[in-house]
């Protein structure tokens, strides 16, 4: 911690300790419950109710830091148990840094909750089953498939040419018992003995930006480990338009592009595989969720006709994929699930966001907004559903701002600015080295709230901050052509400080403008007022760690009372996870496609206008 | 020539010179028509009605050497055309070497011949369709997909990845006119403008000895090109059994057999293609017919229990395979159709040359032998259809002879023995170096048939031999410890000439006594005689080489007339061919593995019984 940093305000740190596993230490925003942040982060928690403390499963122990008793915990602890630290996971919300044991699984559960408070019936794609068969002889020379089939025949399956290659092996190894693996209505595998316990599944969030991995059990539905990366594909530019641009100068980009997909999703595999002690030949499906455009990289389709009027996409959905067509080299015969799109720039990422969000089955006027380089902003009423996307640009990712960085130890993930002092929020145990996107949203929305920056964006002038804010004035400097607002000194070089310009924050209103264009323009077309919004819903790897309040401050999201705004987490990779857990999920994802109506604002006359009224800061 | 043979006589070479084309010189048994030498060979001639006389189609000019006017020619052709050559090629049978013109195609069939003169109404799997989309605007978003799913409304067809590749650059390098290729269900490709009129399939015949391939022009049913290369597979043993025993021993034997495989298949799809002046990417679709374990072996399966008791395949087909899968590089998205097997021993080639010899739609009792290492006998009545299989070893490949070679250059194919010499056909230009398949039967049957050889198949001790062969008594002599008759000599060393031996005779022996008890057996089970038999077809690439009235002299075929031993070419690539060419053919495979049963011998109480009988020649 710096002098000038203030003890965690909005966002928390979580030191899970699972029963006989390693512990892990987790940051999260303030509010969120325990249970989600477990489950975001791929530990495991009982549960069977979809988080609704009824079930009372459960259970955690806080053992340090403060987690206040709920109303249904009395119900579920006695009072020794409450004055230990017990509390239901799914009932506590954590407003400061905690440590928390987690008891092991005790139950298999049929359900496990995932996404926004969605409880999931497990009905995986991958299925097994043991069989014990008889023995070939002279007077039953039945072929090793019609055998195997016949004590399947409640399964109507067609066997892939990788499982019958492992097929005459597996029986003769082990007296003719074995586990068939089924995929849909594929046979993929053929193990000898039963393995009917062990069978997996990787969910994939392949953003822009990050790209995600969380191997599940898919007999009980619980994760097994999760991990991230940065996407590769940024050299080729940070977002989806500069890449697509990269493939259409370069012949031998899709090419490259295409490889560093592969080579990611596969070292993503690999790297859970090891966490959670898995076989690779143990995953037999992997699901994914991406924008159109890293979808038709990923599978070496050309993304020109998405990035040129009139945005075409080749296909919305991609089916009877091998995960080696996306280059995991799990088990050979495993599969892959895509999300479908519903356009060029709501891709499979929104549909499964917005499936893991609920909205195709809540009764409330919802938005949901996942924030970054494509913001794309679903509106709900229980009755239609609206979808857009608006090309907010890389602020929000630190790019293109000057001291801009990503979330990493060093950046300035949380600003508060009083009368005559700025306190910093920083990630990790080492001094400001930059700011990240959050930083930056809270750094503008604290400076308009102080007075330094006018509604039109403006950096007050030296002479009049001297009088609206004496104690900060001293922080207007000039580096270079521009003027500056110094959030932490490095050095005697101001060239050095960390800051936000006059040009960030330009950045940020436009990025900003084009999100609120957006949610807008939905909330016109469908004859509401934005202040009717009944929940927020902040998405994706950055939109989770916005603050909520800066975020009304700011006019990203509707001015409504913060309580309403909710982090939703990475709900395009929570999707993902519901696709492998159930098959009725995937349905309800292709009737998203029917549901949803598409609003394309590039050829909306009215949009110029309304972007322009945007810019401002709400006064 | 050398000084001993004889002129041609039961084996004719014909010179083809198609219209435009480069002359082809063919070599067929004496009696096949021109018709069907051309066809086995690949060379076009137009028919529609299936070789019956009908259609006056297949006119073809014989320029040099006799072929004798049919009844049906007069009403084709006028008394000036008759003595300038032209004939009918499916009414007239070669007798000896002749040159004949071949007129190009003029008609562009819907039906082609195949087979033993099968007429095959085309209804290839590979379709092709042009269509002319329009363009995506803001207005009509559709993906390229839907766009031109709804443009082929008549197929119900899923999109291959591969095809997905193309289909956005497709659209746009052509206006949006495209041709879309479909395989059976599946969307395989896109290609910008109308490529409709190319479209082609290659026929692969895979065997253990000789892997053989037919490009087809899949729009006229016409073969493009042919070609043929002996299995490299060779190194790891002669026969099915060798082979399999080496992937038993040698733990990377199976995957070098099947690179092996690949790359053969690979090089002879690539010879075809440039001889056939086509495109691999104008390959859609393969089909391949092979027997159980090159089969399962070029698919990676393990093989081994199709080679001990109770010889079990793992499956008996094989769905939803692409031309990669068996490492045929020709479109990406090229499909291969395998032929079903029936047994372990009753592979995917017995169904095919079953097809192809109509053995399912014939009301005569007719009998079926695939002569080679391993020999398949099918027997029909118009009713049943029964099949086995039986081991015959390697002897009618030249391999374990002595003297023994393939049909290549200086083989001798066929010998006459009269009471004071000796007549050798030899193949090419050359003096004789040593005795393949069909040369072997022959210098047996004229042994026996000059008393040289007695029924039990043993040498005429010389003394004895003086007396009753005076002339040929010389040529029995004594190579290191064997006895052997002398085929020709070579310089002074009595070991560089080319004989038979006593070993050879026994190895003849044992070939065809396995045959023999093979084909008596099912008419057992039939309860018919083998007289009765009114059709015996020879197939193979060997078998149709051999002559039928050795063959009945040995004992290898039922001894009836000769006129009923119809030799009939290449059956299984004929099969092949026909599969291409129809979808409705395949069905009919299909089909066949319901009708046909299957009647092992291997655990047959009477089969050494019977087997010991046949070892004798027919006295």
């Amino acid at each position: 911690m710096t002098p000038d940093a203030l003890p965690p305000a909005e966002r928390v740190k979580i030191s899970f300790e699972p029963d006989g596993g390693q512990p892990r230490e987790v940051r999260v925003p303030a509010g969120v419950t325990l249970f989600d942040a477990a489950s975001w982060n791929g530990i495991a928690v009982d549960s069977t109710c979809g988080g609704h403390g009824t079930c009372r499963k459960c259970r955690v122990r806080v053992v340090d830091g403060e987690v206040p008793v709920s109303r249904l915990d009395p119900r579920a602890f006695g009072l020794d148990e409450l004055r230990l630290g017990w509390r239901l996971a799914c009932m506590a919300p954590v407003r400061g840094d905690v440590r928390v044991e987690v008891p092991p699984l005790v139950t298999r559960p049929k359900a496990a909750t995932v996404g926004v408070g969605r409880q999931v019936i497990l009905r995986p794609a991958v299925q097994k089953r043991y069989v014990e068969l008889t023995e070939a002889t002279l007077a039953d020379q039945r072929t090793d498939l019609e055998r195997l089939l016949a004590a399947l025949d409640d399964l109507e399956v067609r066997a892939d040419l990788r499982a019958l290659r492992n097929l005459p092996g597996a029986l003769r190894q082990s007296d003719f018992r074995v586990t068939a693996v089924v995929v849909d209505d594929v046979l993929v595998d053929v193990e000898p003995g039963d393995t009917s316990a062990r069978r997996f599944g990787i969910a994939f969030d392949l953003g822009t930006t990050t790209v995600a991995a969380t191997l599940l059990d898919l007999a009980t539905g619980t994760p097994a480990a999760v991990t991230s990366m940065l996407n590769p594909q940024q050299p080729f530019g940070g977002d989806v338009i500069t890449r697509i641009s990269a493939t259409m100068l370069d012949p031998d980009a899709l090419g490259r592009l295409t490889a560093l997909a592969h080579s990611c999703l596969d070292q993503l595999a690999s790297e859970v595989c090891t966490a959670g002690a898995v076989e690779p030949h143990e995953v037999y499906e992997i699901a994914l969720a991406g924008n159109a455009t890293m979808t038709h990289i990923a599978l070496g389709i050309d993304p020109e006709p998405l990035g040129v009027a009139p945005f075409v996409m080749t296909s919305r959905s991609f089916d009877g994929l091998l995960a080696a067509d996306l280059g995991v080299t799990v088990n050979p015969g495993a599969r892959a699930y895509l999300f479908p799109a519903l356009g060029a720039y709501v891709g499979g990422d929104i549909v499964a966001g917005a499936l893991a969000s609920g909205m195709d089955r809540d009764k409330r006027i919802r938005l949901f907004v996942d924030v970054g380089t494509n913001c794309e902003i679903v509106l709900a009423d229980g009755d239609r559903i609206l979808a857009t996307a608006a090309p907010a640009g890389p602020a929000f990712e630190g790019a293109q701002i000057r001291c801009g960085m990503r979330a990493a130890p060093g950046a300035i993930e949380g600003v508060k600015i009083s009368d005559d002092d700025v306190a910093l929020q920083v990630i990790g145990d080492v001094g400001p080295v930059g700011l990240c996107g959050s930083g930056l949203v809270d750094a503008v929305a604290a400076l308009v709230q102080v007075g330094l920056l006018d509604a039109s964006g403006r950096l007050m002038a030296a002479d009049v901050a001297a009088v609206t804010a004496p104690g900060l004035a001293g922080r207007l400097r000039q580096v270079g052509e521009e003027r500056v607002f110094v959030l932490h000194e490095r050095g005697d070089d101001p060239a050095d400080a960390v800051y936000i310009s006059q040009r960030d924050v330009r950045e940020l209103q436009f990025a900003k403008a084009a999100i609120a264009t957006g949610w807008r323009l939905l909330a016109a077309e469908m004859g509401i007022d934005p202040a009717d919004v009944q929940q927020v819903l902040l998405a994706g790897s950055f939109g989770s760690y916005l603050s909520p309040a800066s975020a009304v401050r700011i006019g990203l999201v509707p001015g409504v009372s913060v309580l309403r705004i909710v982090s939703a987490g990475n709900v395009a990779g929570e999707g993902a996870k519901m696709a492998l857990l159930s098959v009725r999920e995937r349905a309800a994802a292709h009737a998203l496609l029917e549901e949803v109506r598409y609003v394309e604002l590039s050829d909306r006359p009215d949009f110029n206008d309304r972007f322009i009224d945007q810019l401002a800061f709400p006064s």
